[in-house]
């Protein structure tokens, strides 16, 4: 490979290495409001479906729980006067 | 939920979000720069894979390409002359 693409390919690799690190600070940080949420009581998990619903269109969160009342119905998770009104 | 409760909680998920944000937006910078390399000739595929060799420790590397060479010449996918000195 000729000297000037060795430097050019140096260069994408370590931008990507930086940005990686980056990233991998920004996730510890928000493992750490995590844990923080957590001693002041709070649980991390519902905290993550929290995010994520809001995350959601409000009609794909609609369709997503209708489906799943629907399935958890025809299992036999939940009885018939749970299923919601539609 | 007691009201500064309900305060703590809407901090952290907001905390969390915008971290989030920050790192999707640093994900999106890493996707630029191998788009960059990509129209630069260099290949993104291979570019991961160095990264990823970069980050273990060579003792690491090394112990597992012996168990990709044992394991190729086991199923036939090299020959033993292709196998490497010890």
């Amino acid at each position: 490979m000729h000297s000037s693409d060795r430097n050019k390919l140096r260069q994408y690799v370590e931008k990507i290495e930086n940005l990686e690190v980056e990233k991998t600070e920004i996730q510890e940080h928000i493992s750490d409001v995590y844990k923080q949420a957590k001693s002041d009581g709070f649980d991390p998990k519902i905290m993550k479906r929290i995010i994520k619903i809001k995350k959601m269109k409000t009609e794909d969160r609609e369709t997503e729980d209708m489906l799943l009342d629907t399935y958890m119905l025809a299992l036999g998770l939940i009885s018939s006067d749970e299923e919601p009104e539609q």
